[in-house]
């Protein structure tokens, strides 16, 4: 039975080794955020691309010095503003925030460091410059915020928000990403019965697994498609499997992965689809019966057990890290970080376990606080509410059958922290 | 000048105080993930709806202890099962996980504490068990998960995965939300192009502040319109704002608060559209003119400045709490974490400064590290590629101009840990 890190590394592995994904796509900038950059982005232009005033005030020469400015024009954002001749000692334009630098000037008084000595007509005619200005002082130089040809997004950034402004800023409105898998979505089981389902049919329940993971996988910016449930029958998961193979990337199944005489699936894909069953069992509490196939031309192949929590521990740990490796993430895991525990907790003696904790800011310690969600059942989702991340705990022993209160835990996040 | 906490406090005081948001609406529960609960949601149904047996295995009568069993029937997860006459001394039913346990059973024996004794025309006959059970033993008590009519989601709860999956699993198809608000967004500037301006006018720059801030929004769950750019004249710009206070909630804007004399925004909502500003500067560096102004009708106005770092910063500090308390949630503000300086930081003398910082795993230390996304101009938007939160500095002082190597930050996170 594998460990939780060796399971994780095989299957990153074989995505690396096979070429799992990896494919390009040109992408209007605007459809971008989400994705994986796939080749260096190069800007098109200096940013600003001429010599910029920093402040709302004046463009002068600086060897001038502090005193008296004849104002001989203005320089607006956006506008070549009204008289444009090179300034001559002893002379300023009103310049604002944002605008060319006039030719001549070397240098932007802040208005704040100004006062108005004579005005015409609602015009500036002469100034007070209260303090001797430096030579380049207020000025953005041309290509100082980005150079004309220089990388502005490297091969495996994530396009967030200020990617996308680099973008904008620099006009580059097609990038090439890495394309994301397409991902079939399917729950097994002749119990299960839609969630619209009004009353119950006796001995059935609501499948919630694909409304769990179909929302994880879109927070995480891969949408899915949502294939419905199929029965526990041979002839119609085969034929399920078949047809979803034929159309997609990655298969995510939950259910039909334990001991029951019902549980097909592993027996259908090697015996009948001739895939490899990676592993089939990990060390691990929630989520033991996880299984990772893969198909002679590399289509990956997740089924997650059937229970609620499982599905959702395993979606984390082994799913969402495999599609973004296969977009080429530099970050296919999220940060684990060290939470203070408010209180013992025992250890399961049997499996490390993934305990659900919800993460909360301690004012006045140096660690969040990991609080237990609550009983750890694997079929109780209400375990799952408001958790933001897993405990990562380590199989109890006779000498370490719990951690103490107060003691630092490995925490894997799984949403932002609030 | 008002500090940052301060004008986030009046911000979320005025939302409190005047009933901004709150409303509240239906919303289908496949559609309702990143909305808040506005009413409690009580569970429809037990959950099992039905005793239930968490492993493959035999249900058995406990007080027969360990030995032989007849096998009389087979109950599978979602059907009736063969032969469901009330379970005898000595019997057992074969069971998998998720069937309703049969009646008369109190027990259920995994399939690997057991072994075949005796079988024909491939059905199970006779068993053996190895191990006595105990009562009880591995079944899921009907309603232990959800009890019929408790409260799975309360008002204020966050909707992400586990909460739509609580939701699909009591069947509760429909949730009341509170509302999200209508937002406009605009960008102000004579200088300012669209992205895909192929060459730039002279003395224009391109507009990265729409692109920057619509998509923090989206990744917030706050969708926004997108009300192009604003050309600096006092009666276009208040033609837009009475267009857009028309028709939405909120306002943001970027551009125009600068002490320039095209810096209109704030005249024209006092004086024309009777708006109340309730600050135009904040202590902090970047986004000192960061302004919020209210309607009489009390829509709120966020006029960010038109640098892109400070839009951005200036964003996550005030707009988005803002939309986060509009909507009910009970965490406007993200988690602030401590984080390690893997090197000196100087402090700005000026002002308290939100400093961008990457933050990455230490798989050393009990911290994790916050790396200085580079040189710190507000104009750089090259400063938030791979940027996850700000780091918050105190003013330097002649006593404390710099934090030391190694020293703990607080960090306002503003993205996923990755």
């Amino acid at each position: 039975m594998l460990e939780v890190p060796a399971a994780q590394k095989l299957i990153l592995d074989y995505i690396s080794k096979q070429g799992c994904g990896g494919q390009k796509q040109s992408v209007a900038y605007r459809e971008a955020g989400g994705y994986i950059v796939a080749e260096d982005t190069v800007a098109k232009d200096d940013l600003p691309p001429f010599d910029a005033s920093i402040k709302d005030g004046y463009a002068v020469i600086a060897a001038d010095g502090a005193g008296k400015r004849h104002v001989v024009g203005e320089r607006s954002a956006g506008s070549p503003g009204k008289g444009c001749s090179p300034l001559k000692a002893g002379h300023c334009y009103r310049i604002n925030t944002g605008a060319p630098i006039p030719q001549g000037a070397d240098s932007v008084v802040q208005v704040e460091d100004t006062e108005l000595l004579k005005g015409e007509k609602g015009e500036e005619v002469e100034i007070n410059i209260l303090k001797a200005p430096k030579i380049g002082q207020d000025i953005r130089v041309k290509g100082i915020d980005i150079r004309k040809g220089s990388t502005i997004l490297s091969e495996g950034n994530l396009i967030g928000p200020p990617e996308l402004g680099l973008l904008a800023s620099v006009g580059v409105t097609n990038v090439t990403v890495y394309k994301k898998p397409v991902i079939h979505l399917l729950s097994t089981g002749n119990e299960l019965e839609e969630p619209e389902a009004h009353v119950l049919k006796p001995g059935c329940i609501r499948d919630s697994n694909r409304s769990v993971i179909s929302s994880i996988l879109s927070e995480n910016g891969f949408p899915c498609v949502d294939r419905g449930i199929c029965r526990d029958d041979p002839d119609l998961l085969l034929a399920s499997l078949s047809s979803n193979l034929a159309c997609c990337d990655v298969i995510i199944s939950t259910g039909s992965v334990s001991m029951g005489d019902k549980d097909y699936l592993k027996e259908i894909l090697v015996a009948d689809l001739g895939a490899t069953i990676h592993f089939g069992r990990v060390n691990m509490k929630p989520g033991k019966p996880t299984t990772f196939a893969t198909t002679k031309d590399h289509k990956l192949i997740f089924c997650l057990p059937g229970n609620p929590v499982s599905a959702m521990v395993t979606c984390h740990l082994f799913v969402l890290p495999a599609l973004k490796a296969f977009v080429r993430s530099a970050h296919p895991f999220p940060s684990v970080i060290k939470a203070r525990l408010p209180s013992t907790m025992t250890l399961d003696p049997e499996r490390p376990e993934y305990h659900r904790v919800s993460l909360q800011q301690d004012l006045t310690g140096d660690h969040l606080i990991a609080y237990s969600t609550g009983h750890q059942l694997s079929s109780k989702l209400l375990s799952c509410k408001a958790c933001n991340g897993f405990a990562i705990l380590l199989k109890g022993t006779d000498k370490k059958p719990k951690l103490e209160k107060d003691s630092l835990v490995d925490v894997f996040l799984t949403k932002y922290l609030y």
